[in-house]
């Protein structure tokens, strides 16, 4: 039987655009962090999760944990990583939405790594560990982004002015309602995507209302909309300007912040009401479900504890008759692979997923940058999660997380830089 | 890859003795029936659900659908079953407790021999598939039956005058107090047992409170005691026969019938609810919840759907703050194996397992039955299940089915042969 006797953890630094967002500006490098399981009898497994030096080490530290343990066994892994590392509660985690859980971050990484271990001893995909493939593709939407101009990384101070297409309008300015239509047609047309969501929260909300109906005019009405102000509204807000929005959205995403003020918006907007904020964990579900603050949960493996947890988050879902999509953080191709098994595992996806992917240009796993066919990515078919890793990748990679100097995400930090003495509000406008 | 290529659905009658419940009696045989799923590379996966003539025509129904499907691809499975018999609605499903369900039944049966193949491919014993084992053995409450005198079968008539110990006790009758505590010491003494539990509903409330006092007196506070009605009191007698049984009671279990009424006795009495009579679906969950109708949910992956949406059913509960335990019915080995693969995956069992199995003399599996050691069952370590077909019983137990006549399990024309003019009523106290 494999034992789990290697786990090798790498924070990587890759470039990202100036994207905009209620809580400021993200930095020219992300940090992911990828993990690498190893038994003893020489079977790799991989995952990459959201980096920052406090998870890095809570993994250092949970090493002495895991070694020696069977890769299938997943339920003790889970019972020994809580009762040390212990469930976290939503008042702890406080406002940011890209709050960091150890518990969560930790299990998903390990969970997905030994998947992929279990996947390559038994010869199959990730997805027929979670009860197979209910589709051979996984939709995928638009996600547009407010930004400065640049690209990110070493672009962070200029452009490539030989750029065409999506590479010339991944580096432009998009600061307004027309150069997000820009955005878009340039978005969809490289990867084809046929839905469309714009991260908001970042401008007063007519701006960003303006923004929705000019994607509306773009696009018609066959193209699904959908607007995400990070929680950064008022309920009053919420609901004068959502009522402009009213049949031009698939659904509005984190209006407003707090399960009570999702509530109230909804009962008041009739617009189906999406969250990765008010409701991130299974601890928020039983209130969730008594004040029906959402439709739609936006889940994310990286944050409910893995693949089967997000199964298991299906479920709850399918049971209490809400819907369930996929919320995303830049990201590269070992989590859009394993994205990618969970939608195909899902019941139903009557939602397109959301991921970051598109703004990035890095890559680790081998051949490179993962293919959209018509806004949809095929799943892997290969054993595990279908992808590898690429040694020299991940060294430049980490290369980068050394240099950048970057420890932890910090948008305020970044924003402040552009704007001084900005300051995040958990509450805007 | 291996495909599903033939399905075998035999039909068998096993011995049951005259067990008295809220819906009449046992008769002499009880009815299962045994699935065999073979792959085109002669994998065998087996499982056994509660048996008749219905359900054994929608499974030679369903054949056309397995026939050449991945059995890893349970997801799809569930699709098409589910599309071709459509979900079934409570109030469509009647009164009786034991109501048969035609998709989860066959879901369940499917799931189960398919986990079984899945298992022997990948090498692995099913509680692996389920996320792996948190505990080696599985614990099971003693479970009491108020009964006519004889063992069932061919002894229906007449009892074996050489037995001893439970043997004896097993076709002597127990139709009060004292006699339902000699039966509780023979089954405990022979299986070890640290918990019982006494299927009520059958006598009037005196005689049962009575028989449990008298239990809680002859094994003191230590043995944890459960006393399931049936659903049969009216919420008056409810409260005022649980309040005598206040602090004697692990749980009630279905002390009344629907989930309003099982609110309204918890809220009175302050005693944990047990259900698998008003709480008995995934659609019955969220008035479960709204009401907190229940304390814990006795599963049965039967009449869930299968081991893994138990584990679905698990998830929920954890995230809802409910116990899980499980209800059985009338069953041999197969089934106890895949009752036993998913008690050692849950995250907790807190309250020891309902089994009818030492009521039952039969087996279909080889090497006879399976043997209980301080009450538990050892975690079968064997790929798949663990457990084989033993072909000559399977070939004895169908022809006990053809010989026995009966199709259909109905407890209240058997009571009507003891009792005549016998009638059952929902709620009779």
């Amino acid at each position: 039987m494999s034992r789990i006797s290697e786990i090798h953890i790498t924070p990587i630094a890759i470039v990202d655009p100036p994207l905009l967002n209620a809580a400021g500006l993200h930095a020219p490098y992300a940090l992911r962090t990828v993990v690498e399981i190893v038994t003893d009898d020489r079977i790799p497994g991989i995952s990459e999760i959201p980096g920052n030096s406090d998870i890095d080490a809570a993994l250092e530290e949970a090493k002495a944990l895991l070694i020696g343990r069977d890769p299938f066994n997943l339920n003790v892994i889970r019972q020994v990583l809580t009762e040390h590392f212990g469930t976290e509660s939503a008042a702890a985690r406080g406002d940011a939405p890209w709050d960091q859980r150890k518990l969560v971050h930790i299990f998903s990484s390990v969970e997905v790594a030994c998947l992929d271990i279990i996947g390559k001893i038994t010869g199959r995909p990730v997805v027929d560990l979670l009860g197979g493939k209910m589709r051979d593709r996984v939709p995928f939407s638009a996600y547009l982004f407010y930004k400065y101009e640049g690209a990110g990384g070493p672009l962070e101070f200029g452009t490539d002015p030989g750029a065409t297409g999506w590479a010339a309008a991944r580096q432009a300015a998009a600061l307004d309602p027309a150069s997000i239509v820009e955005q878009a047609r340039a978005m969809c047309g490289e990867f084809g995507f046929q839905s469309i969501k714009l991260k908001g929260g970042v401008f007063e909300p007519r701006v960003e209302v303006d923004s929705m109906l000019a994607l509306h005019k773009a696009f018609g009405p066959n193209v699904p909309l959908r607007v995400d102000p990070n929680a950064i509204w008022e309920v009053e807000t919420a609901i004068r300007y959502g009522r402009e929005l009213k049949g031009i959205l698939e659904y509005l995403e984190d209006p407003v912040r707090g399960q009570e003020n999702m509530a109230k918006v909804r009962k008041e907007l009739g617009i189906p009401l999406a969250t990765n904020m008010c409701t991130t964990s299974f601890g928020d579900i039983p209130r969730a479900i008594e004040l029906h603050s959402e439709d739609i949960i936006l889940s994310d493996h990286h944050f409910w504890g893995g693949l089967r947890a997000s199964m298991n988050l299906s479920a709850i879902c399918e049971t209490f008759g809400r819907g369930l999509s996929m919320h995303s953080n830049s990201h590269l191709g070992i989590s859009l692979a394993a994205m990618v098994h969970l939608g195909a595992a899902l019941p139903d996806v009557p939602y397109a997923l959301d991921t970051h992917y598109p703004w990035q240009s890095d890559e680790v796993i081998v051949g490179g940058r993962i293919q959209f066919e018509e806004g949809s990515v095929k799943v892997p078919t290969g054993p595990g999660l279908g992808v590898e890793l690429d040694r020299e990748a991940l060294k430049k990679l980490h290369q980068n997380y050394i240099a950048c100097g970057l420890k932890k995400r910090d948008d305020e930090v970044e924003m402040q830089k552009k704007v001084p003495g900005w300051k995040f509000k958990a509450v805007r406008w």
